[in-house]
């Protein structure tokens, strides 16, 4: 199993509180020891850091922590493998273009059926039912909508459909992005709260970290962030609803779709 | 203009000492500040590192020299833009998956009519005559050979024959990966190299740098090294022949084609 992380605001922001909460749950005090990944996009882009080992002892997260990139959409992951080797093409969040932009797809759970999917233009790299499932959802997406991406609402269904479809064979919590909107669909575990005007103080759950929001934020900002299990102690969380699929734009939940 | 580095081994290596010499022509003794990147193949998956602001200031392309990632095959990038502004989208090398492989792609020179060429399955997401070219030419091979990876041999034929095609449409030293093989493109200006037993030292043509090779390797090393402009002042480069491609594998020059 794993843990997953996904940031969506109106105003760039770093991710760094919760990608410290999140890393400290990668290897120190969670059992997801076995690799993590950081995708911050920068318009249709994502750049992404990845490793194959535990996040909380790991220079390269320590460094993304100490030099704190700005975005408006971030998703983050840390891995306990189920199934697939500890190496660098199975570690999450993976990553293909489509319509000139970058997807990117971070998983938890176990999709039993997951090589039997049917891939379409997208090919796995690594060994994981993680990596497959992703494959067949954006080439089922590719030959719905063929070389013409579809207006936003037309894309939310299909995600909810596809991924709802995918998520029958097995556990399917899941976080997918595209530099527009991010998607979360809840199988069994997914959380999220929108931070927003008056901000407080937030603490870590694992952690004696806390950030006082009101200094660092302006009355307009917005932050979604959806993570498998709440990150803080003293913020209140909207648990998911199994089978549903939550879409945040512009820092705020945007829409809730059967999935 | 930008500058070029390519390696590719036959054991792990770091590319500490090529990228130290490429970091330093990014904005300190160079006139490319405008973004530089490092991919790291893993297998069939490359790790890339990014950055839209010049290499030789960069907190994290310090840390990528303070932390080596050894590799079998690695291209390195650093720009001055000709064309497309300083953003991510815009900073090379640039990344697809192809045959459940990534390709990896740099550039160096400007392809005029780059933008007419036909597309095939991928789709730029920035605005450089090199992405432009980049996803032509993998589309290009995706269109030859459908969804079956052909042999090396024919691959590498393929490559030469489609990038020789855009060349004629400007200046296209560029650099290639598959995680398998590096191709790498002279249209004007390339050098390479390649150090085996007996190993020797070797200074950074721009820095006061030396690495005494033979203290670091063992007898069977062998490092193919591909550049621009030679990097260090104590070794022998080769120069391309213009409309030639190298082909490189396990630390060898393994072939060169009319491109």
């Amino acid at each position: 199993m794993c843990e997953l992380l996904g940031m969506e605001c109106n105003v760039l922001t770093d991710i760094v509180f919760s990608f410290a909460g999140l890393s400290a749950r990668g290897g120190r005090h969670g059992p997801h020891a076995d690799g993590w990944g950081l995708a911050l996009y920068d318009g249709p882009v994502a750049r992404v850091f990845l490793e194959p080992a535990a996040a909380a002892d790991s220079a390269l997260a320590s460094f993304v922590r100490e030099h704190p990139i700005k975005t408006l959409l971030a998703i983050a992951h840390v891995r306990r493998k189920t199934r697939g080797k500890v190496t660098l093409a199975n570690t999450h969040p993976f990553t293909r273009e489509l319509w000139g932009r970058h997807f990117v797809f971070a998983h938890n759970g176990t999709v039993r059926n997951a090589f039997e999917l049917p891939l379409g233009r997208f090919r796995p790299m690594g060994k994981t039912d993680s990596e497959h499932a992703f494959c067949a959802l954006l080439g089922a997406l590719h030959h719905e909508f063929k070389d013409t991406p579809p207006p936003r609402a037309e894309l939310a269904a299909a995600i909810a459909r596809h991924a709802g479809k995918i998520g029958k064979g097995g556990t399917f919590n899941m976080l997918l992005g595209d530099g527009d909107q991010l998607y979360a669909r809840c199988s069994t575990k997914l959380h999220y709260l929108v931070r927003k005007a008056p901000f407080k103080q937030a603490t870590l759950a694992d952690e004696d970290v806390s950030v006082d929001f009101a200094a660092v934020t302006s009355p307009k900002d917005r932050v979604a962030v959806v993570a498998t299990m709440p990150l803080t102690r003293d913020e209140v969380w909207t648990a998911g609803e199994p089978n549903t699929l939550w879409v945040f734009r512009g820092g705020k939940l945007a829409n809730t779709l059967a999935s």
